[in-house]
């Protein structure tokens, strides 16, 4: 129809212009046809693949605006550090007040526009996905308290030791809601709901991968983490969006001249073509064995504080009316233990967390190194010589490491119970890198000729380890396997794929079997409605029915329902949904009804009956089949269901 | 109970040896509980974890035995090759005879064993993991015709052109039926069939991460190809047994000193520090975009000649009564064609697939090399120089690779259709890799400096392009985008992993939009059940409703029914399950029974009126509800349910 539209006025046109020089018809028109189909296939108003490609590209521009103010923030405030050499007191000062006044902004601001965002928002997120509806979460105001928040911690430095990847997911969420609403006003409201939760599980992916540059790590962290069942039609999306999103997270940084081509966030430098020697897998399991341990520590230590800071008095009280000061107190508190010249000196505290993350990815070995260079500590930080921040003379390289270990340890876990939007991947990252870095140095320190000295040497590299560490340290605290490929991918090397691999297997074994992830576990703090897993181990889980806690006394509706039956069902239960029969003798379920359209129901007929007595011919009685659209339900329990099978059906 | 019991006989010895020195009792009762909880633990009878372990194991040991015989197989070849240096005809003897004894021997033993085990079997595992019961698929049989037929098409070499990944996912499924089987004879049969269900998944998985030494991708393209849904259990427990097979498969290749360590199976040395030029990205998405192209040519020639074989009378003949003789003319036809020195010395036909690959993937420019060196062809392959069989000084490298992306289109076809056991995969990654290579020698032809030439050179390396031509294909063909990483897993770096996932995404954006997958392909031609997928950008698909195509005329039967109805309702109908209802009045619909459950009913109820005769007493009635369990039944169909919810539900 368009075309011919198209092809009469193109007449017209000709018709005005008979002597233009216009030859080959033929072939013009077959050209004419063939970019009217492609327009056909390409624009089309309300097509998901623009609006992946805009949330990819939207996100992508975030993070790159965000990265590039906080480094900004970040080296005036080094800058500050340096140019008050001469005093001690006024160092302190200046040290510790940026950190306070950004994260008490941080926490004031946030908290006033909307108390949802705080924390990283991928509980919620979760709780979201598994069907339940908390609308105050997916609001714009609550994005713009969250991206001015998220800037503000991040600025604060390692000092607070906070990440982002939590924030962005659910930024990225935020703007996929928003996305699609502006889709369903343009293009009418079909299918609205399902379309809905794809575009959320792809945002999902998009936050990560535009956080770490990762796009397949994305994708199958949002995977594992967000859902306990899903579609491959989602995972296509996700990937498409986590691909824009992290092509133009990278590009952004080209354009930038950070980089000279595109390459990875934390690109890496180790030797290829021997990256480890078999029999280290052992050493590498043995790592995965200690992240296991230490998340299972972290978890449950995380877990019982966030409990604690609500029941104990004076935490509790600031925690309800200033929750600012409480931020500052604890900001206080640790800018003040990273100072750099008091007990900071142990704990790399000048490095930002990406400095951090680089020095520990470092392909030299750290104890041979400080063999042969003199500790003397820089002035300032040497960003060629980032592992001179760890080195000590007294307390040598192992003593900081441990010392970074125990005291990040209980630092995070109170960083963890700031009300303020932040993230709390990244440092559980860096985290375990610092783990896998004290093992890797250890193994290298006795055996310094590499493990099989017959001839040629190959060196033990503890960088590996700290990949290993990273990946299956965050693995365990989330619960999840694709930290191994998000570590691959954020350091743009693949070479120790099968020991990370086998590290973040045992790490997960350990942690799954005695404490609920890091996500979970706030879930369950935070009182929000949640689907535990049944552990398939338990074989008695077989044998539960949904008769034990099914509830029978449900009010029903029959398709012949009138405006009384209607009145006095609604009148009796509080129920939003209730479920429709085909009449009430046989109780053959057809469908459930929502309140909401029972209460239109019931004006519309009220209007009816009011016409009825103005115009007594009419005598449309409008039952509730008619009246009301009756949505079909697929998934049906009887008393016999087993627990297992119920648990399939609602997850899905 | 068995604590106490060991302590006892324990006590008892004592008593006979009380003399011996035992100090510490306290401490060494702890220390006996703590060894009992581990065992407790980890030696349950039935776990799992011990059958996935041993999934991965066995296939990595088949796998890796599998290479090990192929390799010294195409080795005496060779070595035959070069004793007949002298004669020409004797050469050409040896070259054809070689692969058509093969073929015929692999099509005549597999099909003489079982005619199922021909193909690769990943469209028939398709089919069984969406419900259908293909019980032929799976027995041990089949897996003896696959070992043995799978071993001698791989060994006839890249002659035929063939692979092994469908055939190990098949095998792998095989594998985990026997132990599932085995399993369920142990620990008797709770959740038998959901059980197995997962661990076909599982096996899945192990197949490819086995052929490649890659575990993650092996995961994701199990996810991808064989569902449409998935659950994250599934996922976990594929990662854990696609990690231990792929350990164990390199560290065998570690033990056979094939390789120093644990590494990539095709190994790259691309330069790291600048993969990639940004502008690149262009030429990559046009490659992707050429890929899809091809791939959606490729796919409609196979699908085309796997039909026409079946209809054109001499094919269909010698392929329904004499199969090896169809595969050794087929055989005949390629070998001649493959001869080094007629066509054969444009084809590169003296290198195996693995090194078909290895050469593709070069780091090098060949355009450059081929002006440098001297292009005398050497009298063997020359594993240092592999690029050396692709220069030929009058057609250039550019025709040979044209040429050999010409010829090797129809003739992987035309393999296809031999009724042996074969993978269809790595002849798809290789092709791939081949359009790959031509595109990036034409490009670093064009820009032999490198795109940005301001001061430093950074010239272009056609063997990234070869990895996303690899990728892009196979990813085309196969309708997935773990092929990404699939190429990064197998070559043992993630550098060039954006590019290649543009290409891979454009790729698969033409194919899918005009193709059926690969294995759909097979399915359709195969006439195998199939649940087609609905393309969710039609909107009107959203608006069928189940009433258009549902079946409402099904004898039901009720809880209450008697010997008499139940064998009314048999005798009347050759369905296989039948829905059970309340009563036949209300028809609330309560769970399905099988009709081997029926006849069981019938016949206990004959035996007990049987019993009544002889003991007049019991008057035991027996209704159906006592006399069989009825399955309940989660998932519910009314006529109003639409066609995307019963997708939804019945591919759960």
């Amino acid at each position: 129809m368009e075309t011919f539209v198209i092809e009469q006025t193109e007449n017209e046109k000709t018709l005005l212009r008979k002597d233009v020089f216009r030859p080959w018809p033929k072939t013009r028109r077959f050209v004419k046809v063939c970019l009217e189909g492609i327009k056909r296939v390409l624009f089309r108003v309300g097509d998901d693949w623009y609006f992946l490609f805009a949330l990819g590209v939207i996100m992508a521009m975030i993070s790159f605006t965000m990265d590039f103010t906080v480094s900004r923030m970040l080296n005036a405030h080094r800058w500050l550090q340096q140019e008050l050499k001469g005093n001690m007191l006024l160092r302190y000062l200046s040290w510790t007040v940026y950190p306070i006044a950004l994260v008490a902004f941080s926490t004031g601001f946030a908290q006033s526009i909307t108390p949802h965002s705080g924390g990283s928002g991928i509980p919620e997120m979760k709780t979201i996905l598994t069907g339940v509806i908390l609308e105050e979460y997916l609001t714009i105001k609550n994005f713009g308290a969250k991206v001015v928040g998220l800037t503000c911690t991040l600025a604060a430095g390692s000092t607070m030791f906070l990440g982002k990847v939590g924030p962005f997911v659910h930024l990225s969420s935020m703007i996929a809601a928003y996305l699609g609403r502006m889709r369903s006003s343009v293009t009418g409201d079909y299918e609205n709901k399902s379309k809905e939760h794809e575009m959320l599980v792809a945002a999902a992916a998009v936050g990560v991968s535009t956080v770490f540059g990762a796009p397949i790590s994305g994708v199958l962290f949002s995977v594992e983490v967000m859902s306990s069942h899903f579609a491959i039609r989602n995972y296509w999306r996700g990937f498409f969006s986590a691909a824009c999103g992290a092509f133009m997270f990278r590009v952004l940084a080209v354009f930038n001249s950070e980089q000279e081509t595109i390459s990875a966030v934390f690109k890496t430098n180790f030797k290829i073509s021997f990256p480890f020697d078999l029999p280290e897998t052992f050493f590498f399991m043995i790592l995965g064995a200690i992240c296991g341990v230490v998340g299972c520590a972290y978890l449950f230590c995380q877990r019982w504080l966030l409990g604690y800071v609500r029941i104990n008095r004076f935490t509790a009280k600031l925690l309800s009316s200033d929750k600012p000061v409480y931020s500052a107190l604890v900001a206080l508190l640790m800018a003040s233990i990273t100072f750099p010249e008091s007990l900071g000196q142990f704990l790399a505290s000048r490095l930002s967390m990406k400095e951090l993350l680089t020095s520990l990815f470092d392909n030299r070995t750290w104890w041979t190194l400080s063999q042969n260079a003199s500790l003397e500590r820089p002035a300032e930080v040497d960003p060629n010589n980032l592992w001179l921040e760890w080195a000590n003379p007294q307390f040598t390289i192992f003593g900081t490491l441990l010392f970074f270990i125990i005291m990040k340890f209980w630092m995070f876990i109170l960083a963890t119970t700031l009300p303020m939007p932040a993230g709390y991947f990244m440092p559980v990252f860096v985290f375990g890198a610092a783990i896998g870095r004290l093992v890797g140095e250890t193994v290298s320190y006795i055996f310094p000729n590499g493990i099989n000295s017959d001839g040629v040497i190959n060196p033990i590299i503890p960088g590996g380890y700290a990949l290993a560490g990273a990946a299956a340290y965050s693995g365990s605290v989330t619960h999840s396997l694709s930290t191994a490929l998000l570590a691959f991918e954020a350091t743009g090397q693949i070479a120790h794929i099968l020991p990370v691999i086998l590290a973040v297997l045992v790490a997960n074994a350990i942690t799954q079997k005695f404490q609920p992830s890091f996500y979970d576990g706030t879930i369950i703090v935070k009182k929000l409605p949640y689907l535990p897993r049944i552990r398939s181990r338990q074989i008695n889980s077989y044998k539960v029915n949904t008769e034990t806690f099914m509830n029978t006394d449900v009010k029903v509706l029959s398709t012949e329902a009138s405006f009384d039956d209607v009145l006095m069902v609604m009148t009796s239960s509080e129920d939003l949904e209730f479920p429709v029969v085909e009449n009430t003798e046989s109780l053959i379920l057809v469908g459930k009804v929502m309140r909401s359209q029972l209460r239109r129901f019931l004006e519309t007929h009220e209007s009816q009956q009011h016409l009825q007595m103005s115009d007594s011919k009419i005598t449309c009685q409008g039952t509730l089949k008619d009246g009301c659209s009756i949505e079909p339900v697929t998934f049906q329990l009887s008393t016999w269901t087993s627990l297992h099978e119920v648990s399939k059906g609602l997850s899905n």
